[in-house]
């Protein structure tokens, strides 16, 4: 049944995937129908003349998938769902933020190279060499970094943070850095150590996915600032603010997720001393601000936060590799220690020997030497990106031009047929996030998020082709215009 | 200054653990006074002739510890703290779990060889070449597990723990199993998932503290069911759940942390059978349930778990190593859509490359082995524990035999001199933990919980020696006893 498959030993995709991409056409194609079983990894390792580790590799990547099912003892079998729908549980029915960051997170693995959906930076250019190398150079200390370490972070890698954050401007030292889990870590702390459950918080409109599910994870309640080409509008915070106890604004300042803008330094200004007039705090996402493609990066609220109300957060998923899951917050003092008993309550802390490798990683000089040789690859694919968007894309389409990060952010006619794209495009192998996912006041479906950091050039033009033909398509065919305008302040 | 450091490159310690020992002495001893600037780590690296990642170890532990202050571009220093006061700030008035939490984690790297404070597993036992060589399987796949994962876990590496937990007669598929970052995490997420900040919750009584402080940060309220050595008093358990809503039971049935003691099979069909009476969900912490000494391992509530009412968690932090921050839960299927929720809230997910690791690991067998290679060793350090108790300690002391696990509980007298215990002997160089803050409903100061998994035979006999001689001159000097009886029923 997997006799046909074929591996190119001479290309630079892994065998791992030449392997689980042909398993997945047969299945798509009903060569191997729904509770087939597969050979066993012995019995396809042998016949393929891979490792064991290659075909479980496959195997596991397939099953993350939805693809394929294992039960221990019986063997491997095509899963019932792998041939009844998409691979995307979120186009089908209800977007919620938990089924759209589950999918995402499941997309790199499960759909290679054909996801426009997820924030990711090119798994071809994560710097393995120079990430092993440190990773090494921890294996004489396997006893230090295989126990418990302090929850605020290794000491080592904090002098580290603190030495890279001061490249944004950020003035802290190693006792002032708490190391998180990621960006979603720290922001998620910092909501829990400033509001309770029922309180109300700004966020941008639209924003971080997983910020908004985490809202509703801790029961508080999400008020809408809408984001334009310079930054959130600060007459609707001040609106807000004015009207009721604000906790706090979470905002992404520098090439904002999943818009690509960045606020300007009027607004800047502004939004700190709103801040202290109406005393909240700020939650500062600055995941993407490293990644400036035409300037220099933008200064964070923090290099500026005169009356400590700046909570900072950052980590190395955009600019190292996500699987790392390590990220840096700096909070005003008298928030530390609570910032660092909810860390505690969380996890503990994190693994030790990936803190004390991207330290070592720092130390060398590494993170700088990849900067300088990813930033060229990511501006030509956000050209291309943009270029494909020009070409491919039908009247009444509205896109951000970002000068930095990894996101673009598209807004259709409100036209009722749009909000199908997304299932549409995936039809023909193409996701795409739906834009609703990212609108916490609002159910317009009429925007789609678009990636264009894991791809090469010419799949973005292809993804982008498609998804313009599926626009077109829709708006031709599907049924005329809802009369209503919508309730959300459009982007642009 | 440094000039008397003197390395034994013959040794088993580590370069970095020699050098770090030898300048706390010189701190001890007032040779290096507060404030006063060490050497930069390439000066130090030279004069000793080591690598400059060994001084920078060095220092780093001893930064943790905070022996040590360093600042960016300044250097390195002796903190005024270090020459002030003990190194454990929760004996120096109010022990909070949170600060004993911290001081635990820290205590291990600072203290080095003389704290029977953490129930740690012994670094030196870690089984570091197969770890490392499971590691080093992945370097082929760095693309891949440097990036995001599923956030419900790895799937080949819950194919793997699936096989692992049926070995505790915990009856579960990979798709059963949600990958968490250690029971902390796990324990935590189950109780976010199944009470609301005000609700009532019970737990053991005295437990592990980390769940007492997560209660503490997610505002929940504990009632407290007392331990004795055949379990939780089931009677308390009704009286508590028959007068108010309970939403869960927390308990650590085999070798609890910190009794060491197990629940019988007879109490565990009673409970069981008692949350379906009064519908409250059981969190079973099975992190010591594989560290059997006398007999095979007892059964969890899990394997009997006919009506789904228990939330299972394990970790590798006692078997393997703390710092993989890996675990395993596995819910009623009623329960984990919102735990998979509650996993990408609190972080997205483990670190992909450590998860792949402890697949290979547990596939090959490693796991397995490293068991039967050190609970002789455990066991060894178990008897020789109560062997040093059963010498060392004065009339009217009483502990618990643990036939597993790494603790064991110490009654003391209920003299008020009794609470002075940890300091005094952490001023001779030993930690021990307090008992009061494994006490949710008690003030109690009369308990020590100490551990044994990380000290050789002859360290734990000296330990308890000091301890014992402490707790005597304690009763001799200190004023007399109290005459109220204790508010918190003792154990045994």
């Amino acid at each position: 049944m997997l006799s046909t498959i074929t591996l190119d030993r001479t290309s630079r995709a892994p065998l791992y995937r030449q392997i689980g991409e042909q398993i997945k056409e047969a299945i798509a194609e009903g060569r191997l129908p729904a509770g087939a079983q597969l050979p066993t990894v012995r019995q396809l390792a042998a016949t393929l003349g891979v490792t064991r580790l290659t075909v479980q590799t496959a195997y596991a990547e397939l099953q993350s998938g939805g693809w394929l099912e294992a039960t221990v003892g019986r063997g491997t079998f095509v899963s019932i769902q792998a041939t009844m729908q998409p691979r995307w549980s979120a186009v089908n029915g209800a977007a919620t933020p938990a089924t759209v960051i589950g999918d995402i997170l499941q997309m790199g693995q499960a759909q290679g190279m054909r996801s426009l959906a997820s924030a990711s930076p090119d798994p071809e250019l994560f710097p393995g060499a120079e990430f092993w190398a440190s990773l090494d150079m921890q294996r004489a200390h396997t006893g230090l970094v295989g126990g418990y370490g302090a929850a605020q972070g290794d000491a080592l890698l904090r002098i580290e943070l603190a030495a890279h954050l001061s490249e944004r401007g950020v003035a802290a030292t190693a006792d002032d850095v708490l190391v998180v889990a990621g960006v979603t870590q720290g922001v998620g702390l910092a909501a829990q150590a400033l509001a309770q459950p029922g309180d109300s918080v700004l966020v941008e409109q639209p924003t971080y996915v997983g910020f908004l599910h985490q809202l509703r994870a801790y029961g508080l309640q999400p008020c809408a600032a809408p984001v334009d080409s310079d930054g959130p509008a600060l007459d609707v915070v001040e609106q807000v603010a004015a009207q009721q106890r604000i906790r706090f604004f979470y905002t992404i300042p520098a090439f904002q997720n999943p818009t690509g803008c960045c606020m300007t330094p009027a607004r800047k200004a502004r939004l700190l001393e709103v801040a202290d007039r109406y005393d909240f705090y700020i939650i500062e996402d600055d995941l993407y601000g490293w990644l400036a493609y035409d300037d220099a990066p933008p200064a964070p609220l923090k290099a500026e936060d005169a009356s400590q109300r700046v909570i900072y957060v950052t980590s190395f998923s955009k600019t190292l590799m996500p699987g790392l899951r390590l990220g840096a917050l700096v909070a005003p003092p008298a928030l530390r220690e609570r910032l660092t008993a909810l860390r505690i309550a969380a996890d503990l802390g994190s693994p030790l020997l990936l803190q004390r490798a991207l330290a070592t990683f720092l130390q060398r000089g590494d993170f700088r030497r990849h900067l300088r040789r990813t930033l060229p690859v990511y501006r030509q694919r956000r050209d291309a990106t943009l270029r494909a968007l020009d070409a491919s894309m039908p009247p009444g389409v509205q896109w951000t031009r970002p000068h930095g990060g990894l996101c673009c952010w598209l807004t259709l006619p409100p036209h009722p047929g749009m909000g199908d794209v997304p299932r549409l495009a995936l039809q023909q192998g193409w996701a795409v996030a739906p834009g609703s996912v990212f609108l916490p006041g609002a159910s317009a479906n009429h925007h789609l998020r678009i990636c264009f950091g894991a791809l090469p050039e010419d799949a973005i033009r292809r993804g982008v082709e498609v998804l313009g033909e599926v626009i077109r398509q829709q708006l031709i065919h599907a049924s005329s215009p809802a009369n209503a305008l919508d309730e959300w302040l459009p982007l642009l």
